[in-house]
């Protein structure tokens, strides 16, 4: 298996950079908030770039949820924030979630151009995406970043699911394979992984987004978003929307 | 001090990314190799971005030497290539040198624009390159990359340069410190000099630049550049001139 990552989302792919399948990578938080939606029940989710959008889109659907965040913090007139922890089954259970957020959505969209598979994911569900994606021969794991610029709870979560792959490979699950070539920003995030094994939630701490959520009050997101496979699901974007896939 | 990694080189900075001072990595090989020359006694190094500016350059000065690669290969006419071996004081003492490189000439031009003062750091020099950075508010450390990717090598040198300010930091050297702010980049350096801190050889043979020299017989680089704070030099760049500055 060929792994690509990249440490922040932005540009366009060249042609010569077309992968099997992505992963998107927002730990803070719209990767943990669109799985934890999937695993509490909600149907489907719609990421779009823009507020606008999200609203003219919500006029078309039956009864449907407006979430997503501007600045971290929820958008005016919409039912949920971006916090994973208000994604609860009694609220999201059968429901669809118009989702728009200020780097998960962007990088949704730009995986979907470089690969014709696009899954979410984050350290609550890395094992099972590290499980998803053995199969295939060239992966992209996109991580979405903070404006353009690296984010270290983003890279941590590559670099969470190279090491369940590694350790998936190790244990020889899911039959024989082959080697895992990884270019050098695969490298870092896996040894980022192996320095925060014991203590993922201090790479929270320890990152920009994370201590902008600190600030603002939203500390608890921190400590669930840094759980480790906690959720047995692969949100998968197809066409415009996220439905959960079981392993 | 306000430090800001930033792992790959490209794009322009902002107006408001502005800083006191930059340091260059390219440590395979173009950091290494100014480091080298003028630890060598080369006179000035003049890095030029074509290969035709280099060989007209090379008309205006009296006797200088032309160095530089292309695709890690010296470039047919060229006195020397990249490699810092090359560059011993019986070829380079007292010598102006003409320099062309792919990544490392490209990062110290951009570094310009966002800092009057351009140092070029690399792991041979990375405890002066500390020491000389020490008085600065902001500090960019610009690592070059790879054709615009994150390489491994450079940001393990941007994170040894960390390491070694943190250290002087807590052994109370250079009088009293402010905090130490980083950004995410600058923590996820941190981490990588923490890992590979035993065996930053490793690193170098890990990053597909490394690989890359390998296989073309040039492994004996990838030992020499690996070598931490054996010069106490750090080289300066100011109107296309690159000299050196002892502590």
């Amino acid at each position: 298996m060929k792994l690509t990552v990249i440490f922040n989302c932005g540009g366009n792919f060249a042609d010569d950079q077309k992968f099997d399948a992505a992963v998107v990578l927002d730990v803070l938080r719209a990767s943990s908030t669109i799985t934890t939606a999937l695993a509490n029940g909600c149907s489907q989710l719609l990421p779009v770039a823009q507020v606008e959008q999200a609203v003219a889109l919500a006029g078309e659907i039956n009864t449907p949820l407006l979430g997503g965040e501007r600045q971290a913090v929820k958008i005016p007139g919409f039912d949920l924030g971006n916090s994973p922890l208000e994604y609860s089954p009694a609220k999201v259970a059968g429901k669809k979630i118009i989702l728009t957020t200020t780097n998960g959505t962007r990088a949704i969209l730009q995986a979907a151009q470089g690969a014709s598979v696009v899954m979410v994911g984050s350290l609550l569900n890395a094992r099972t995406v590290a499980a998803k994606i053995a199969g295939y021969n060239s992966m992209l794991l996109l991580c979405a970043g903070t404006r353009g610029s690296f984010a270290l709870e983003d890279a941590l979560a590559a670099g969470w699911i190279i090491y369940e792959l590694v350790a998936a490979r190790e244990e020889g699950k899911y039959g024989h394979w082959r080697e895992i070539s990884m270019n050098d920003a695969g490298v870092a995030a896996y040894r980022l992984a192996l320095y925060y094994r014991q203590r993922p939630l201090d790479a929270l701490w320890n990152s920009s987004s994370g201590q902008r959520l600190a600030q603002l009050g939203m500390a608890a997101d921190l400590t669930y978003c840094a759980q480790l496979n906690i959720i047995d699901l692969v949100p998968r974007y197809h066409q415009g929307m996220i439905v959960g896939d079981l392993l």
